[in-house]
């Protein structure tokens, strides 16, 4: 018996993105359901951002989560082991997921009762930040080893997304990371976003974190 | 005045990828460069192991620089500042340089004394991959801090690939990373593959990366 689904996603046939994530964003409202699309470099910390994010909330909300890669389970199978709904979606050769391939996840998790859906996109700095995928809000991952120059590099995913959580801040004094150059460089490309440090690993700065997602999924079911 | 060359790289036109590469390399043959093609997610330390490679070689070989990105210059500052030859290449919103965009760079470097080019890609573990550069040898980072299991996430690049440089390993004791389960995993992805530990922040392992340098530079000339 298979543990969690896995969909391997196929590739949209609808020209407009941006009405399709209009339409799974108003379904998502009528059924109560706030979509945080959470995006990052490989390896900055989506999967243990995820589990910190579980652990924070369970007890008070019902969360179910979609874990988008090229390839592989590994990352389905440490949110399965939380005891937390999952599925992983396979993009194939894919670098980003639009708002038809998230439905495709959407479905294929059942939303019924869920508040509130955790869509882990493929790790990537690029494509994710072009296309809408129907979330409620964006947020991504910065770790400290990737260094306070990605805001320079990569400035349409940092002003696309309403949160930055700047990970692994418990390495900081083993890398040249200088938090104000981000905060700077940041809400200079973007003003309202909201900016939190936090260590998925030590737990540092989580509860922050999850006081804005609290605040967040319940505003969206007024 | 300028002090690099910026070019704004322009998509390409032709349908055959890989016949404009093959033209590229064949080019670079009768020229005597070796192109090589580097990758890695945003943040492995790619341009810090540029210059480490350009200081191991840089007085017995010629080299220039092709620093890629969405956007910024602050990759061909940092390798300008060497003396060395180098022009920032800006690809817009493409997430990947094809044969075709490369070969823009090169023109607008200039090889003629050139033995050895390096061509600094956009920051991302996916799309690079499935487009043939033109490069005479292909490597990619993977860095300590980014985990272990990127090669079950990223298969394709970990696959095409003739070099992996595993960066950052001076802080291999603050991360869980396992460097004999990625040698397992790698290897079977890809059995002809070279795989060398370095730190380009301290300088541990440069040299053997240089001595396969010098070795493919040689053979590439005869």
């Amino acid at each position: 018996m298979e543990k969690f689904k896995v969909i391997e996603i196929k590739e949209s046939v609808f020209e407009d993105n941006n009405r399709q994530a209009d339409k799974l964003r108003r379904e998502l409202k009528e059924n109560g359901t706030f979509l945080l699309n959470l995006m990052s470099s490989p390896g900055s910390g989506k999967t243990c951002t995820v589990l910190q994010t579980i652990k924070a909330l369970e007890e008070e909300i019902n969360i179910g989560v979609l874990e988008a890669d090229i390839d592989s389970d590994v990352d389905a199978q440490a949110v399965h082991e939380t005891g937390t709904r999952v599925i992983q979606l396979h993009t194939g050769g894919m670098c980003h997921l639009d708002a038809e391939m998230t439905r495709q996840g959407i479905e294929g998790l059942g939303i019924d009762n869920i508040d509130f859906v955790i869509l882990e996109n493929v790790g990537n700095l690029v494509c994710p930040a072009e296309f809408d995928t129907g979330a409620v809000k964006n947020a991504m991952i910065l770790s400290v080893p990737e260094g306070d120059d990605k805001p320079l590099k990569y400035p349409l995913m940092f002003s696309k997304v309403d949160v930055l959580l700047v990970n692994k801040i418990d390495t900081i004094e083993y890398f040249d990371f200088d938090l104000e150059a981000v905060r700077e460089r940041v809400t200079k490309l973007n003003p309202g976003i909201e900016i939190f440090p936090i260590s998925a690993k030590t737990g540092e700065g989580v509860e922050d974190w999850a006081n804005w997602l609290r605040k967040e999924i319940q505003a969206w079911k007024e």
